[in-house]
C-alpha cells in the first residue's frame, strides 16, 4: 500500500531557505586578526543565490559539473557550502594540508571545473594548478594578485574575482528540485598508502546527517548556541557543523587561519561560542594557553572532540579547571562523518561516566555497527569481544568515487570496513584500540598492540613502548616490544614481561624486545609503525627473544 | 553525478532494533490502577518479533494488510506499533472517540483484516464490529471475556488471546527492507462534516517526522527523559512519541484508561516524568487538582500542550506555581501530526518570550508554511498578513486514502490547506486565529471572528462573546456579534461597538448584534459557530442592526 505522503526531496537547498529565513538573523562569523568580519544567515542566503549566478554565468557552470574550494573556514567558504550543491552541482573541497601533486590528483580525478580559492592560499595553489587539467576557472576570494596562479596554468585558466562575480546578480535563485540520491559534495581520504579515495555525498545523506548531528545525543544544537567550528572545512564537511547551523539557527565563529592557541583564545573571549569542535592537538594547545594566560572562556560548555583519541587528562583538565565538558566523537569521512557520540548512559555518574566518556561513543540509529573477528565472522556485542569495527546507514559510503564496484579491502557484504579494531558493548557503545593494520595476528588470535604498550608504559622505567607485529613461523605474527627507557633508568625484558603478565593474558606476552633511543613518529606525532617493522626486518634492530617463561 | 553513499531506506524496524539493543534497558511503564506494568526496550523488541510470527502464522498477515489497534495507550500497544510497520504490514489506529458506526466506516475504508482490542473496550468494540466487512481475526490483550464479539460478528471472526498468539514463537524476526514510501500506519481525521479521511504515514515520514520530535528544537528527548505520553496512540500516533522514544532512548510512562486527574498525578508522583505530553483539557484539570491537594511533581520539566490552543493563563500557573514549562506545539493528523513548537527565539526574554510562547510557534526545516490571502494569492511572511495557512514537506500528506488525486477543497499546487487562518512571522513563527470555516470574508478581505470575540470579552460586561460572518449583498459577509451579558450587567449594541472601536480597524466593527442568553457549544466546549449561523438564518435571533456611527 502506498502513503499518501507528499515525495518532498530531502536536498541541500531546504537547509539553506530554512536557515536564511528562519533564522535569518543568526550570523557567522569569521575572525580576520583584525576587525572580524559578519554575516546574517539572511545575508548569507542572499550571497549564496548571487553566487550561484555568478557561476553560471562566468563559470559556465550547469548539471551536476565539479566546483572545487580551496579555502580556510570563513564566511565565503560557507556561501559556496550551500551554493553550490543548491544549486544542482557538486561542491569539492580540497585539502590544503596535502602536497600539491596530490591535490592536483584528487581535483583532476574529481573533474574539477572551478577552483574557489582564498587570497592567502593563492601561493599553495599556484603549485598545484599547473598540474590541475579540467580547471577553467579560479575564484580569488579578496584582493591578493593572482598573478602566480596565471603564471602557473596559463591561459587554460580564467581568473575572477568573487565581489566581482557577485556583484549585481539577483539575491534570491530558484533552486532546482534534485534528486536527494544525487551527488551533493565530495570529499577525498588522505590515505597515508596509495592515492587519496573519493566520497560522493548525497544531497540525502547530508540532510539525514545534518539531523543527527543537531540531536540532543549528538551535538545538540539549537539558535541559542555559538558554535566555534575550528575543525576545517576541508575535513569531512567540517563534521557537518555548517548545515547544522543553518537547520538549527545555532550561529557559527570561523577561525579562517588562525589556529594557534593565542588567537583562538581571543576568538572564545570575544564572540562567546558555546560550543566548539576540534581535532585534540588544538585542544592541547589551547589548555596549555589558558594555563599561562587570564583569558574569560565561561562561555563555553561543551567542546566536541573528533579526529582522533582524545588524552584523558585534556578532558579532565578541562572539567575540572574550566568547568568545559569535553566530549568525545568517532567518525570517517566516510560516514560523513558521524559515527558516534560518547555521552555517557542513563544511570552513569562518577568514574563510571568517566569511563563511557573515554569511549569512540554510542552509535545512534542511523548508524548500524558490528564487530567482525579475525575469521571474517560476526562477533556478539557484548563489550569484549575484540574484531575489526564495521559500519552500515544512510550516510555511509558504499563505494569510493570512481569505483564501479566497492574496494573488497574496504567494504565487505554491503558493511565498510572501517579499518579499526575495538568491542562494540550491548547498549551501543564503541571502544577503538587499535587500527587494523597494526593488530597482531598471533595464531588466528587478536592481540592489541596498543593495549600492550598503555600497560608497559605504566612502568615507571618506560617512557614509550611500540609494539608491532613480527613474521613468526608457528604463530604468523607475534608481538616485537620496542621499548624507551627514561633517563638513567635500567631494567631487563624478563622484568618487563613479568610486569606485564600482571595484566595480559599470558599467550599475548611478547617474546621479542628491543631496546632503543627513541620511536620512529609520522608527521603527525604518531608512532610511525610501519618503520619499526621495516627497521625489524632489515635486521637494524638489537632484539633479544625470551623463551617461554 | 550519483553519490556514492549507502541506499538504507528509512524504516520503522530500524527504530525498533535500535531502540531495542542500544536503550534495551529504558522501560515503558503502564499504569493499571494496581500494580503498574514494566516492560524493558529490549522485552518490547523481543514481543515485537513474537506479535509478528503470531499475526502471520495465526492471522494470516502476509504483505501490506492492514491491523487495527482499538487500545489505549500501554505496553501491548507499543509493541503493535512497532510490530505491524516493521513486518510490513499496515498499522492502524482507530480512535475509541468515535461513534461505532464511524469507527466501522473506517475499518471498512482502511480494509482491516485484524483488529487488537484491550479487553476493558470488548463492549465498546462490539457495538461497531458487526458492520466490519473486512476484518477477520480479532485479537484480545488481556483476561475479559469476548463473547460479546462473536455475538455480534458470529463465525466471521476469529479471536485469539494476545497471550497465546505470542506464546513460544521466537523473539527475533528477519524484519524485512521494505520500500521507505511504503505505507506504514494509517490514521483517520475525525472530520466533523463528512466521513473521516485517512491519511497514510510511510515509513521514511515516520523516521524523519521522528528525528524531528526527537530535536532540541522540537521535545528535545534524551536518554536520561522520562516522557508522560498522555496523548492517545489513536490520535495522530500520539504525536510520534513511541517512535521518537525508541530513538532516543528516553522511557515512557503510559495512562492506559486512567485519564483523571487524580492518577494522572499518582503516576507523576509514582513515576517521576520529566516530560509529558496531552491536550489542555488535562492539564486544566491537573492545575486544578494540584492546587489542592498535596502532590510531588518535581520530577515534570516540561509539558507540551497540542490539540488546541493553550490558555495563556495556564501556562502562566505551570510555569509560577510549579515550575514547569509549557510548551505549545502545533499540528494536524494531516502532518504526523508535528508542523511547529513554540520555544522563544534567541534574545527573547520576559513578556517578549511569552508572547512567542503563546504562538503555535516556529516550523523545523522539515515544514515549509505560507499564508494565502482571500483571492489566492500568497501574501508576506512578515507576521501581520492574514490568510490561510498551508504547509508541505516530506511528513504532510498529499492526499487522502482512496482519492486518486488531491482533494482540492484540502490542497492547492502541492500544498495542504491547513483550513486555519492567522500569520507567519518572517523567523517562521505560526499565530492561529481562526478556522478558515469561521473567518469573515468582507469585500475581499478577511476579519478574524476570534479577535473580535477577545476585544470583545475584554469589556467588563461581557461574559461571553460569539462572532460569526452573516451574508451580506454589498460585501459577501459581514459580522453578527452575539453577546452573553454577565449576570445583571447591562450595556447597549452602540457602547460596545465603540469599545471595539479602540481595538479593531472601523471597517471590520459588526453592524449586526444579538444579546443571547448563552452561546451554543460543541461537545468538547467550544463554540458551535454553525448552529449561530443557521440560527441567524432561520430567524431565530432578536438581531438589532446599527447604522454607520
Amino acid at each position: 500500500m502506498r502513503s499518501t505522503m507528499m515525495d518532498a526531496p530531502l536536498q541541500v537547498s531546504r537547509i539553506l531557505d530554512h536557515g536564511a529565513t528562519v533564522h535569518g538573523t543568526a550570523e557567522v562569523v569569521t575572525w580576520t586578526g583584525a576587525e572580524p568580519s559578519r554575516m546574517t544567515y539572511a545575508e548569507v542566503g542572499r550571497a549564496a543565490a548571487r553566487l550561484a549566478h555568478g557561476l553560471r554565468a562566468e563559470c559556465g557552470v550547469t548539471g551536476d559539473e565539479r566546483v572545487a574550494t580551496f579555502m580556510w573556514n570563513n564566511n565565503e567558504h560557507l556561501v559556496a557550502y550551500f551554493a553550490v550543491p543548491s544549486m544542482g552541482a557538486v561542491l569539492h573541497t580540497l585539502n590544503l594540508r596535502l602536497f600539491p601533486d596530490q591535490v592536483a590528483y584528487i581535483a583532476n580525478h574529481a573533474e574539477d571545473r572551478v577552483v574557489l580559492v582564498d587570497t592567502t592560499l593563492i601561493p599553495l595553489l599556484a603549485r598545484a594548478i599547473g598540474a590541475m587539467t579540467t580547471v577553467r576557472h579560479v575564484v580569488v576570494v579578496g584582493g591578493g594578485d593572482p598573478a602566480p596562479l596565471v603564471e602557473a596554468a596559463g591561459d587554460r585558466i580564467t581568473v575572477h574575482r568573487w565581489d566581482d562575480l557577485l556583484a549585481g546578480r539577483p539575491d534570491t535563485y530558484d533552486w532546482p528540485e534534485v534528486d536527494e540520491r544525487d551527488a551533493a559534495a565530495l570529499c577525498y581520504t588522505s590515505g597515508t598508502t596509495g592515492n587519496p579515495k573519493g566520497v560522493a555525498y548525497s544531497h540525502r545523506s547530508i540532510y539525514l546527517h545534518t539531523l543527527q548531528v543537531c540531536m540532543p545525543e549528538g551535538f545538540g544544537l539549537r539558535p541559542t548556541d555559538r558554535e566555534l567550528a575550528i575543525v576545517p572545512m576541508f575535513h569531512a564537511m567540517s563534521w557537518g557543523l555548517p548545515f547544522a547551523a543553518f537547520l538549527s539557527g545555532a550561529s557559527l565563529i570561523m577561525p579562517d587561519r588562525f589556529l594557534q592557541a593565542e588567537p583562538i583564545a581571543a576568538m572564545i573571549a570575544a564572540e562567546r561560542p558555546t560550543l566548539a569542535g576540534a581535532v585534540p592537538t588544538i585542544w592541547t594547545d589551547l589548555l596549555a594557553y589558558l594555563d599561562t594566560h587570564e583569558v574569560d572562556i565561561s562561555s563555553l560548555q561543551e567542546v566536541i572532540v573528533g579526529g582522533s583519541a582524545c588524552p584523558p587528562a585534556l578532558m579532565h583538565a578541562f572539567a575540572e579547571r574550566y568547568d568545559v565538558q569535553v566530549v568525545h566523537a568517532w567518525g570517517m569521512t566516510e560516514m560523513s562523518p558521524l559515527g558516534s557520540v560518547s555521552r555517557p548512559p542513563r544511570g552513569a555518574s562518577g568514574e563510571e561516566a568517566w569511563r563511557y566518556r573515554y569511549t569512540q561513543g554510542r552509535i545512534p540509529a542511523g548508524v548500524q555497527a558490528r564487530i567482525v573477528g579475525p575469521a571474517g565472522k560476526e562477533l556478539p556485542a557484548d563489550g569484549t569481544s575484540v574484531g575489526e569495527l564495521e559500519v552500515r546507514g544512510p550516510w555511509v559510503t558504499a563505494r569510493y568515487v570512481g569505483d564501479d564496484a566497492p574496494d573488497e579491502e574496504k567494504f565487505r557484504d554491503g558493511w565498510l570496513r572501517t579499518g579499526d579494531v575495538g568491542t562494540l558493548s550491548s547498549d551501543g557503545f564503541i571502544t577503538l584500540t587499535d587500527r587494523a593494520k597494526d593488530v597482531i595476528k598471533s595464531g588466528g588470535e587478536w592481540i592489541s598492540s596498543v593495549e600492550l604498550e598503555n600497560a608497559l608504559m605504566a612502568h615507571p622505567t618506560v617512557l614509550e613502548a611500540c609494539v608491532v607485529g613480527v613474521p613468526d613461523e608457528r604463530w604468523d605474527e607475534r608481538p616485537l616490544a620496542t621499548v624507551v627507557l627514561r633517563e638513567g633508568a635500567s631494567v631487563t625484558a624478563e622484568e618487563l614481561r613479568d610486569f606485564l603478565a600482571a595484566s595480559v593474558a599470558r599467550w599475548q606476552l611478547p617474546e621479542r624486545w628491543a631496546f632503543v633511543e627513541a620511536v620512529p613518529k609520522t608527521s603527525v606525532g604518531k608512532f610511525d609503525k610501519k618503520v619499526v617493522r621495516s627497521r625489524y626486518a632489515e635486521g637494524e634492530l638489537t632484539v633479544r627473544v625470551l623463551s617461554a617463561p
